[in-house]
C-alpha cells in the first residue's frame, strides 16, 4: 500500500494498513529478536576503545600524585590535582572548585542532596525537617534524576522545555516565589532524552535567579558535554561564566563523568561548585569517605594526558555512534514520516533520540515492541512518577545494538507505531 | 636515675625526673621530627605487595565475568559474582548474602544508615521522623564509626569493653528496653583500637537480642578479620553463624574491605547481611548508583584466585607489620612498665595499640608529642563526642612509619608520658 498521512485516509483504508502491519508484527515475532535498548548503553566497541586505559598506571609504574601523594593509599578527599586540572578544562571550571570522586557521577548528585536533606546547607534548616521540598524537573527527562528527588521525598513539578531549554519564565517564577522549591535538574548540553542544547540565553536566566529559599540550588548534570555526534559542535555558554558574570557563584553544583568517555562501570565522576559550597559539602562528604579511588583517577590522567586529548579522543565514539543514530533518523523518516506519525527530534549529541508517539499510544508502543523481542526505556519514564500526562514520550537509545540488531529494532519499532496508532483510531 | 614506680619516689625524685625528662625532650624537639602517626595507614612497603594487582586485568583480558557481564559496561548493582564467593568465603557467608562495592566499606556503613534514616526499615518510620534516635558505642572505639551516627544526629552511649567485647548485659538491658536504640558499633576482630577479639560468648549474645525497635542492627565491622599477628590465629565465632543458630539473621548487617589487604585509596568493599534486609537495601542503593566498579572487583578476583590465597597474602603483611608492634610493645614495657606508668594490650591483630595514660595526662602527651614532631590520634578521638571522660585513651597507630621513625616516636611518646604525669603530680 502507498505510504501517505493517515488523516488522509479511508476507514478502508486504515483497516487495510493495520492488516497489514499487523502482519509485519507477527512476521517479526516470528524472528524470535532479544534485543535491550532500555538504557543509554555504550557499545562494546566503544568500550574497546579505552582498552589501554587498563595498562595505564601498571606495576612499577610511578604511583605517586603531584603533590606527593601515593594514591595506593588512604586520603586526598577531594581527588588528585592533575585529575582536577583535566576535568576543570574540560567543564571550562577552576581547578580549586572541582571535587573528583569515584564511578557515578549519579552517586555524587544522590550525596549533595543527602547533606541539605540529612544535614541542611547555608544555613537553612535540613529539608527533613522542613514541612514541604519541591524539584522543578524539565520534562521529558531522565528518570534516574526523578528517583534520586523522589526518594527525598520532593514534590516534583513538570517544566515544559523547548528547543533553547527549559522555560525560563515558570522557572523564574516559582524558583523565585516559592521558599519549597530546592532545586532543578538540568542536562544543559545534549539533553537526556531531547538532545537539546541549552541557549546561551537559557543559561543567562539560570544564573541570573534569585531564588526565594537559599538552600536551593541548580543540578547541572553536565553528562554529555563533549559527546558531539557533529564535526564542527555548538559551544554553549559555561554555567561557570554565566554565574560569574551574574554575580550569583554559589547557585550551581554542576556534574561529568566518564562514564561515557571511559568505561560506565569505572569511570571517573566530577563535581564542581564555588568554594564555598565545596568547603561545606566537603565536611560532610569527609564523613562518609575517607577518599575515592585515585589509582583509577591518576590512570585517566596518564591515559589522556590532557583535556584536548580527551576531546580529541570523543571523535572515535562519533565515528561509531553517528552512523547509529543516522540509521534511527533515516529509519523514522522513511517508515513513519509518509504517515504523519509521531515527531522526533535530531540530536547534536549525547545517547538518546527523543520520539513523541501519537498521544495515548507510547505505552501501548512499548508493549508492542516487548512482545516483539526488543526492549525500550518504559513509557512515562522520562517524566516524574513515571506519569507521562499524554502517553506519547519514548525515548530511544541507539547506541549499544550493531547497526544491524539496531535495524531490526527500528523496524519493529515503527511497525509498533503504525500498530498502536491505528488500533486507537479504530 | 633509676627506673622505678614514681609512687614509690619522693617529690625531689619526681622533681629531678621531671627535669631530666623535659631535658630529653627538649633534646627531642631539637631533631625537629616530622612524623604522622594519626591514622591506622598501611606503609609504602605494604602497599608494593600488591603491586601486581594493576596488572591483574590488562587491556585486552578477559573483561566478562562468570555470569557474562561486560564489567566495563553499566550494570551489576549487587557486585559480580566471583567477587561475591570469594568474600563469602573469608566472612563465613552465603554467596547470595553478599553485596560487592566500591572501595569504602565505611561508606557502606554510611550508606545502609542513610538508608534507614531517610527511608526506614523493617516497615518503621524513617529515623529522620522519629523522635529520638540512639547509637551504642563500645569504648574505646573508632572515631569515623561515631562521626557517622553523630551526622545522622543519633544520641551516642559509651558501652564499656573488656578482653571480652562489649559489656552484654548493659547491652542487652538498652537495645531489649529502649525502642529508641538503633544500632550498635561492633569491631568484633582486633577491635579499633583495643585489639580485643569478641569472645563466641559474646558473639552468641549479640545473636540472642531482642531490640525492641524492630529498625534496630548490629553494625558488625569485620574491617580485620583476616589481619593477624600472630602465627596461630583464634578463629572466633561468625556472626552469621551465631545468628542462623538463635534463629535471628536479620539482626546484623557485616562489612568489610580490602583496604588493609590490597590499597586502601583502591580496595573493594564488601557488605552482608540476610536476603531480607538485602532485598530492601539494594532498591534504595539502587536510586543512589547504576553500579559500583566492577573493573576493580574483576582485578581482585583474578589477582587472588581464592580466600586461602588471599588469607596466605596477610603473611606477607604480618611479616612487614609484627617487628613495630613488638618495638612498641617493647619500649613501653622498657621505657614506661619500671616506673608504673600507663597500660596498654597486645594485639594479636589488627592496627592498633591501646594505651592508657595515667588519667587526666592523655591530652597533654598528644599535645607534647605533636609539640615534639610527632602527631598522634588526638586524645579522646576513640570516644563519642571526643569525650574521654578520663582523658586516658590513646591509640598509637604504628604501622606507617619505617622502623627506625617508629622507634623515635617511640622514644618521644615515652618522654611524653613521663612528663605529663610528673607534671601533674607536682
Amino acid at each position: 500500500m502507498d505510504k501517505k498521512p493517515l488523516q488522509t485516509m479511508s476507514a478502508d483504508e486504515k483497516a487495510a494498513l493495520l492488516r497489514e502491519t499487523k502482519e509485519a508484527y507477527a512476521a517479526f515475532q516470528a524472528k524470535a529478536l532479544k534485543l535491550n535498548m532500555a538504557r543509554g548503553v555504550p557499545g562494546t566497541d566503544q568500550l574497546d576503545l579505552t582498552a589501554d586505559l587498563l595498562n595505564a598506571l601498571p606495576a612499577g609504574a610511578d604511583a605517586v600524585s603531584e603533590t606527593g601523594d601515593d594514591v595506593r593509599n588512604y586520603g586526598v578527599l577531594t581527588g588528585i590535582a592533575e585529575a582536577k586540572k583535566l576535568f576543570a578544562d574540560i567543564l571550562g571550571a577552576n581547578p580549586d572548585e572541582m571535587f573528583i570522586a569515584g564511578n557515578s557521577s549519579l552517586e555524587l548528585m544522590f550525596t549533595v542532596m543527602q547533606i541539605s536533606f540529612v544535614r541542611g546547607i547555608a544555613g537553612c534548616e535540613p529539608w527533613c525537617r522542613q514541612e514541604k521540598v519541591k524539584f522543578l524537573c524539565p520534562v521529558p527527562g531522565y528518570d534516574r534524576h526523578f528517583a534520586v528527588s523522589g526518594y527525598f521525598g520532593a514534590e516534583m513539578i513538570n517544566i515544559p522545555t523547548d528547543e533553547n531549554g527549559p522555560d525560563m519564565a515558570m522557572v523564574k517564577e516559582l524558583v523565585e516565589n516559592d521558599p519549597a522549591v530546592k532545586g532543578i535538574w538540568c542536562v544543559p548540553v545534549y539533553a537526556n532524552p531531547t538532545g537539546i542544547v541549552y541557549s546561551d540565553e537559557t543559561v543567562r536566566a539560570f544564573a541570573a535567579l534569585k531564588p526565594a529559599a537559599k538552600d536551593f540550588r541548580i543540578y547541572w548534570d553536565n553528562a554529555y558535554c563533549i559527546h558531539h555526534l557533529t564535526e564542527h559542535p555548538r559551544k554553549p555558554l559555561t554555567i561557570n561564566q554565566a554565574c560569574a558574570e551574574a554575580g550569583n557563584p554559589d547557585i550551581f553544583y554542576q556534574f561529568m563523568s566518564t562514564s561515557k568517555i571511559t568505561f560506565p562501570g569505572a569511570g571517573v565522576a566530577a563535581f564542581n561548585t564555588s568554594k564555598t559550597n565545596m568547603q561545606e559539602l566537603q565536611k560532610a562528604i569527609g564523613i562518609m569517605t575517607i577518599g575515592y579511588d585515585k589509582i583509577n583517577q591518576l590512570r585517566h590522567v596518564r591515559f589522556f594526558g590532557t583535556a584536548d586529548k580527551m576531546r580529541a579522543h570523543m571523535e572515535k565514539h562519533r565515528a561509531l555512534l553517528a552512523p547509529k543514530f543516522n540509521l534511527v533518523l533515516d529509519t523514522l523518516e522513511k517508515e513513519l514520516a509518509p504517515y504523519g506519525l509521531g515527531k522526533w527530534n535530531r540530536p547534536e549529541g549525547g545517547y538518546f533520540i527523543s520520539f513523541y508517539a501519537p498521544k495515548g499510544t507510547a505505552k501501548r508502543v512499548v508493549q508492542l515492541c516487548k512482545e516483539g523481542g526488543v526492549t525500550l526505556t518504559g513509557a512515562g519514564a522520562t517524566y516524574p512518577y513515571g506519569n507521562d500526562p499524554d502517553d506519547s514520550n519514548i525515548r530511544i537509545a541507539p547506541t549499544f545494538p550493531s547497526l544491524e540488531k539496531l535495524a531490526q529494532a527500528m523496524e519493529l519499532f515503527c511497525i509498533a507505531v503504525k500498530y498502536a496508532a491505528l488500533e486507537q483510531m479504530q
